[in-house]
């Protein structure tokens, strides 16, 4: 046994520090932000409308979570902390902090939103510098806010319960637990609008996008900031907090064997590495005389993340001193490149499988629907071959860095190969999400700009400042893809983290060596069973999430129906929709039918644990994470693709708007809507959420299991 | 070690001879059947051209696969047989048996099925009787040539080989490489030509179903005929082949433990019982005063399943004496009644999920795609918990198993409760199998009666004789629903199987006992990335598979919508389409496409056991076989349910056909077509061929990674 070396108190402060400076920039960009205009008077009104609907919103939905929030707090203290924690609610505490700060996550991002979306509008009137300032700045603020909050609470925690990582993973499973009633919820209302304002206005009544006179619109650009902003905001929060105690909790084993304290802080320097990064790179995203909104925002990932290359370096060399875990980091980071250009290949025009969706829209829906579908299988390919690339990558170099182990930590040092390959799929995996605050801030202008572009339309802005506008919009469907296809990506690998630190719980509860913890009876029917199961819970979720946006978009589809039949002078421009009630009937809708498929992935792990053991839920795990995965990977790229496709028969080929091909479009875009923003993105954080709720429970499995 | 004692040469021989009465009263089916007339020379005219199509596409088809096969067997006896067997060639030859075998039984059924076509639509002329036996035999007739020649082949080479399972494992290979490639082929080109000469025909011309003006009508029969019928055929014959081969493998530590050589041949057995109890229960089929056609089959089913798990008791008696494996077998057959009814409730109008389909088809295409999917995710749920339920049950019988081995085999025998569960499962898995011979004969059923319908309709028979048919045509599509669900039910546990196999003679190739070869390092890289490859091939399969019916049909579309402009009077009836040219380009089409999502299953496991080793290719192998059970459950049953809510609103309801509600149906039904008859079914293959490339490889990969 070494000793181990604490790092020095500086070092310990870092995390906290840098996380509280992100909320700092954060904070101040929200104030820059709100100095400036929302607009006109009729702008300014429905800026209050989109404001006062998603506030609604979201406070009816966090009602119903803080309610199922509360009775886990109970729960999980009873089990955890009033017998074995002697009351001190360790478990309980983190799980409440995690839901809370996930909750607000997704509220601030909400905020900063509804109050851009009318300035970006509004900017544009006079040209296009500040209005890319605002909305770039906007999705920063969600960004900033995001990695700023799960640093700060991570390692706050950390500190306070005695530096034992295992004990904060309640953090995780609050977080996550609440991300996805967020994210489902927000995804079932969006996408219910965003479908009913759809198939009456569009198709049946024939009036444009976002028009005033159709009763869903509101609900429709609320859903933008209310599943796209509060949902994914959620989302990210959790998935970094998760994988953070994830990566912290397998390096306890490599604490123990090298006396170095920075394998389980590691992970936190890395992100605030992360942070800098992303504050510095800031000025890179030079808004002067652009033609193309993607191009700046290009320039900005480009230099923060060389930047952040630049730093993971020197905190390697201070802290792990590992080169070859420098290398591991740098096969995260490369991941995240890789995945960002794939995307972007099956969901851009100009490739081919939106061009293809475009050809086969000419023979009709079906044909459309099902080369689309053919796109969304086929997608899957690649992505899931970077993953595994960065597995064998991470792992590769964590095991080389077995034999630089005893010059580094002293000649006794010995580290199994395995562990040493487990934490370099670890510090893969935080390289990967080191460049997250600027994706998430990429990601947070795409409803921005969406909205502004609605509020331009509904308030009759002058054609130049639309097409202005429209160029900024289809910026913001590129961006929401890409990030997408990142978040998913690094979902996969934070998934597989938790997966690893479970099976290193285990090991400490059931009082085995991990290398004994990890080997499975691959054959004994409880794994098999375990494996089918895993792989099912993705799908039967699935059918949870898209029959709830069918069932609340026929609601939505019969009242603006309704309104268009017994409203006198609605269509003619001369009276004015009832816009709340659509908000209202989406918002109910959606709160009840998140309910099941939001408890299911609590209950089926706890089930599986105490009912076929505890190495049965290992098993699962890594069953759901990979169907998990290839599922939402087919359903986001898919629906990006459908969506895509349509856009590019507008621009005029194959007969352009109202032609045949333009409307079997529609049908695919529509298809594809609750594939990739209801379900898809919900599944990202269902691998993560039975992840956090089996570490959660092993120990309780484990116990059980003796029991019998 | 306890002696073994050969079972007596009359238990012996029982298998070879039924599998010769399985042929021999085949073709007294058959010969019966061609004794009627095919009716008026309009039906013997179309009769022919179906006929004479069918047999060039499978001409055509099964030259491309005896090329592959060829080259595959040289390889095959250069790798395994010319050295290690010292040039006799064992794997090569069982692998070009079973290759040449699979492709026979469905050439078989394609022909009977094409003869008993027409003359079920003439003897309709007449009454319901006769029609109702001449379709039901020729079902029968593939259903027992296929079980008969599969329980010969098996049983011959068994023998011949010196009682060797593992050494006619390349008969599986073979049939399920051949049956890859025709259920392949066959899918696409009857998919292609189906959805081809539905756009146009219905939707654009307007035209009914197998009009005779259609020039794609021929090919849309011919497609069921080479792929239902001919495609389905080769898939039975080699998952029966399979896994009888597997389950005797398994058998082999039972042997060694217990002195019983009737542990290794008792699935032959179990499958004569089957056969047995097919014949047997043909004159509960009874075809008097009827006024549903699945009355007299489900007689027929509930007379056969009774009959056979009498059989299987005595043959349990006298063989291998343990009444837990007995009940094994018995939860077999039961799982494979349970996934009947829950397939009949996704699929058969009257029930939620295909009502739920049609209402939606109100609110348009769009939403009538949706709900169909969230239908196909949501029915994996039952069929995957009745697998994982039979696992279960066969595991817990299989080990009770060891606690009646000492009293049964004497005193001495111990059996480990791991090999005693895995035969258990092995057992319940030929419980399920044991029915296949009826269930495949209502598979051929389907086709016969839809080819039928479509004689009646081009031939212009009597209004009356047309409803007749179309009655039996409604029963055919729930018996092809319900004998999928069965098949692909029967396909997972098949699957397991070979992968214990698998398992199995890994041990004996890298010379570890059986409970240490199973025991798998769940973190370790190789692992994991193969559960993500693993659970990727079905996707990228389907991927290629679905595109590959789109492009298909996309030049049959333009075919016909070339014909029915450049041919004067053809839309008046005055002149004949070209019906040869649409049936060779489906055919070229299908073709090509079917070589690489061929080939692929046997280079991924390949390319895996040699880099990643053979470990890895057993987390593949389940993790592969869960992917492709989920996925081919959503596509065959979404496929179907999207079919029957067609048909329902057909009947009259929400506006019948030509309504808005039935156009959105169409679309709904055509997206499916690809889905439950090319890419689904073709799944079913893939995870068994997988498994029999892998079982074949399994030495090379061991002999390969101790090199290294």
């Amino acid at each position: 046994m070494v000793s181990v070396v604490a790092p020095p108190l500086v070092m310990e402060l870092i995390a906290p520090i840098t996380g509280i400076i992100a909320l700092v920039v954060a904070l101040y960009l929200a104030v820059w932000i709100n100095r400036f205009e929302p607009g006109t008077d009729r702008m300014k009104e429905i800026y209050d409308a989109i404001r006062v609907g998603s506030k609604a919103y979201l406070r009816r939905q966090y009602k119903t979570i803080s309610i199922i929030a509360v009775i886990l707090t109970l729960l999980l203290y009873g089990a955890f902390d009033f017998g074995p924690h002697g009351g001190v609610p360790y478990v309980s505490l983190a799980f409440l902090v995690g839901a809370a700060f996930s909750l607000a996550a997704g509220y601030v991002g909400m905020d900063v939103s509804t109050r851009a979306n009318a300035r970006t509008s509004y900017a544009t009137h006079k040209g296009v510098e500040l209005p890319m300032k605002i909305a770039y700045n906007g999705g920063l603020v969600m960004g900033l806010f995001n990695v700023g909050l799960s640093l700060l609470a991570v390692s706050v925690l950390f500190y306070a319960y005695g530096q034992k990582p295992e004990l904060i993973i309640g953090l995780g499973f609050g977080a996550s637990l609440a991300a996805l009633f967020a994210q489902l919820g927000g995804g079932i209302f969006t996408k219910a609008a965003d479908v009913g304002a759809d198939i009456v206005g569009k198709v049946e009544a024939g009036i444009p996008e976002d028009d005033p006179r159709n009763p869903a619109v509101i609900a429709d650009n609320v859903g933008d900031n209310v599943g796209d902003v509060a949902g994914r905001g959620a989302d990210l929060f959790e998935s970094m907090t998760a994988e953070n105690i994830g990566a912290m909790i397998v390096g306890v084993a490599l604490v123990a064997a090298t006396g170095n304290a920075f394998f389980v802080i590691f992970p936190l320097l890395a992100r605030a590495v992360g942070i800098f990064g992303t504050i510095i790179g800031l000025p890179f995203v030079r808004a002067k005389n652009f033609t193309n909104p993607m191009i700046p925002m290009r320039n900005g990932i480009v230099a923060t993340t060389i930047i952040i290359v630049i730093g993971l370096y020197l905190l390697v060399t201070v802290t792990i001193q590992s080169i070859n875990l420098f290398f591991a980091a740098v096969i995260g980071v490369g991941a995240s490149l890789l995945i960002f250009l794939i995307t972007q290949y099956y969901t851009e025009r100009g490739y081919r499988p939106v061009e293809e969706i475009a050809t086969a829209s000419k023979t009709g829906p079906a044909v459309n629907i099902i080369t689309g579908f053919a796109v969304g299988l086929e997608s899957t390919g690649l992505p899931v071959l970077v993953i595994v690339g960065a597995i064998l990558g991470g792992f590769y170099f964590g095991s080389n860095f077995v034999a630089e182990a005893p010059a580094l930590f002293g000649a006794g040092v010995a580290v199994d190969p395995l562990i040493g390959g487990i934490y370099g799929t670890a510090v893969a995996t935080m390289g990967m999400l080191s460049v997250a605050g600027v994706i998430l801030g990429m990601d947070g202008f795409g409803p921005i700009v969406d909205n502004a572009a609605g509020i331009a339309q509904m308030s009759g802005a002058p054609k130049e400042v639309r097409e202005k506008i429209d160029l900024f919009d289809a910026a913001g469907n590129t961006t929401k893809a890409l990030t997408k296809g990142y978040a998913l990506g690094s979902a996969g690998l934070a998934a597989l983290l938790l997966f690893q630190a479970y099976l290193s719980e285990y090991a400490k509860a059931a009082g085995k060596p991990i290398l004994e913890a990890i080997t499975v009876k691959i054959v004994s029917p409880e794994v098999i069973a375990a494996l089918f199961i895993g792989g099912l819970v993705p799908y039967v979720f699935s059918s949870f999430a898209i029959r709830a946006v069918g069932k609340a978009a026929f609601q939505v589809v019969e009242e603006v129906r309704r309104q268009f039949k017994e409203i006198p002078g609605l269509m003619e421009g001369k009276a004015s929709p009832d816009y709340s009630k659509c908000v209202d009937i989406s918002t109910l809708t959606a709160q009840k039918q998140m309910i099941i498929p939001g408890i299911m992935p609590v209950l089926v792990p706890i089930f599986i644990g105490f009912t076929l053991g505890p190495i049965a839920v290992g098993a699962f795990l890594i069953s759901a994470t990979v169907s998990g995965t290839m599922l939402a990977y087919m359903m986001n790229t898919g629906g990006a693709a459908w969506d895509n496709a349509k856009k590019y028969i507008e621009t005029g080929v194959y007969g352009g708007k109202g032609s045949e091909a333009h409307k079997a479009a529609v049908v695919g875009d529509t298809v594809g809507d609750p594939f990739k923003d209801t379900a898809g993105p919900s599944l990202h954080v269902l691998v993560k959420l039975i992840n956090t709720v089996s570490l959660t429970f092993v120990p309780l499995f484990v116990l059980y299991a003796l029991m019998l």
